[in-house]
């Protein structure tokens, strides 16, 4: 009963994550030709907002792989877990306000701000989540052992520090954030389970 | 056979509801900034928008949390059923559109009112499913003394209570509204079960 | 494995209906005041909007039980049944244009056409698949007996004689629609099996 | 374990490809009127636009039909997969835009060819994946014969060529892109599998 409650639980934030790093599209917009523009020029404008997309999808991408990691794990769960989820949701269903702020505002500090705030938000709730799990005995016995809320803290850390790094480089506060993409995914042990002979 | 066409009813209802509270999103608009406005002073303007995102976002997070509630003690289901349901999820469509009327025109008692009564629609809706799998035993025998129909009828009367309560005071209205969310949710004592020796 | 193959493939077309059905509330806008006008009169001008989602929501309702309920008795597939699946799918996903452009035009006999042709397409795609699956023998043994594709056949005639009704009188077409929900679902002896002793 | 965590990498692709999909039809807008133009005139102008739908409904389909293939044969998983098939669906979730760029500017080679691009994009990263199970040995024994890298292959080919065929005809371009819808779809042996006596 309980997996199937659990089962649910992380379909219905599979469904809320997939819609948001869908809507994530709707911020590259089909350019209108200003008079005498050809669309090759229109379409070069455009190369930020594309890469602005793959940053936020990655972003996104990375905070479904460690919630998909955590979840799978769990044994059972509490009323306070599903709030913290919930919190969780919400602050990656802003990621594509977020990040279409950003991407209009590109030079301006404070929307780069705004976009850290709210991955480092959504990575202290993840954080938060991690650590109730472990603090509540949420957790399979067998899967303790592999649960490192050090993970959490450093990509939270990171992206708390992108906020004041704004107000310095937009450019460096971008690099703190992909840095959390490049740095090495933690299912790496879990997934690839050998099974055959 | 029932139990996977139950598991389908529950993923399509968590689809909508999944998809219905990620367009919450799309009420927080990206500013234009006017003539000599500074982004900050535009941001500080949204907030009331930021605040109406996250109080519809809690109200449908409460409202998949009861859902889930309910279908997690089905055994089976009717026509009758099938048919709730789907009004229930309309009336849970329909929230980004009344969170976003309540969003632009936030003095207006009328708006404040449309809200709430769309609110009520769904938690009453949903009492009704409550009622409706109790009668025709739906519900697996040792889950029923668990279900407590009160709890359905007294969000219901909140959120009916907040119509009028509008006219008087949108805040008055706004306040039946969070307590919704604050009182403890009813999924207390179900999800947390040791199976641990 | 084909029983997990077939769970995706309701799943996605759960999926894709659960998105459908949600983006119809797009078709309400909130309404911009025009000069001394009240809230409470653009809210009543509103109405057929409100009249329009409730049908189209109700249709596609529909729509979404009748094909869970052919899916729910498939014991495999083939490449025929997963391209009628994804052609109806299409004219699904086209619903919420249709609706838009009947709430648009609501007084245009074209634009209730156009609707009632979409929702025949619709209709008589979901009916070469029962077809189909009776046919190529893709159905549980012990479920032939309660597959009437007649069902499939009457909705389908309803809609397209819709289609020359609207030409006629835009309400007689809307009275056609109506009908095919308020029919009584197929459903009716599928779900509800005591299971208790 | 290592099933239900695969389980629920298929559901979050299959919710990414379900809201893609959709999105699609937020491309065929409901027309205004201009002055003196009826409905009838507006909505034949509106026919390119259907066709565009249609065909990239085809092709999104198409490349949910090859993943739900490859997905159904895994038997385990690695960190390389997660972030092909998330570069995969960001691929597929870029094709609303695409799509829209392509019907807004249909006579323009650099427009075709852009779509061209990114369907070459998602269907390189499919074979990407296609290889690499392969290799790392994440594949049902059993089910290692029927899978045919060459099919990715081949559709990545046509894509690809489909780039400097849009500088030729967008025609030729469009044709190419046809070919592979009615290419006879891979999953033919697998679905239709008889366990009745």
């Amino acid at each position: 009963m309980t997996e199937r409650a659990l089962d649910r639980i992380g379909a219905f934030s599979d469904g809320v994550m997939a819609v948001a790093i869908t809507l994530l599209v709707l911020n590259i917009e089909v350019p209108s030709l200003k008079h005498g523009q050809s669309l090759d020029d229109a379409l070069v404008d455009l190369l930020p907002s594309l890469g602005a997309f793959v940053l936020a999808f990655a972003l996104v991408g990375r905070f479904w792989v460690i919630h998909h990691n955590l979840f799978e794990k769990l044994r059972a769960f509490d009323q306070r877990l599903m709030m913290l989820n919930l919190a969780f949701l919400a602050a990656i269903v802003l990621i594509p306000f977020s990040a279409e702020l950003y991407d209009t505002y590109t030079q301006d500090a404070v929307a780069a701000a705004v976009l850290g705030a709210n991955l480092g938000l959504a990575a202290a709730l993840h954080s938060s989540m991690t650590h109730h799990v472990l603090r509540a005995d949420l957790i399979h016995q067998e899967r303790r052992a592999e649960t490192q809320p050090s993970v959490g803290l450093g990509i939270t850390t990171t992206f708390a520090l992108s906020v004041p790094a704004a107000f310095l480089s937009v450019h460096l506060a971008e690099a703190l954030w992909i840095s959390t993409v490049v740095v090495r995914y933690p299912l790496r042990r879990l997934g690839r389970r050998t099974t055959s002979p």
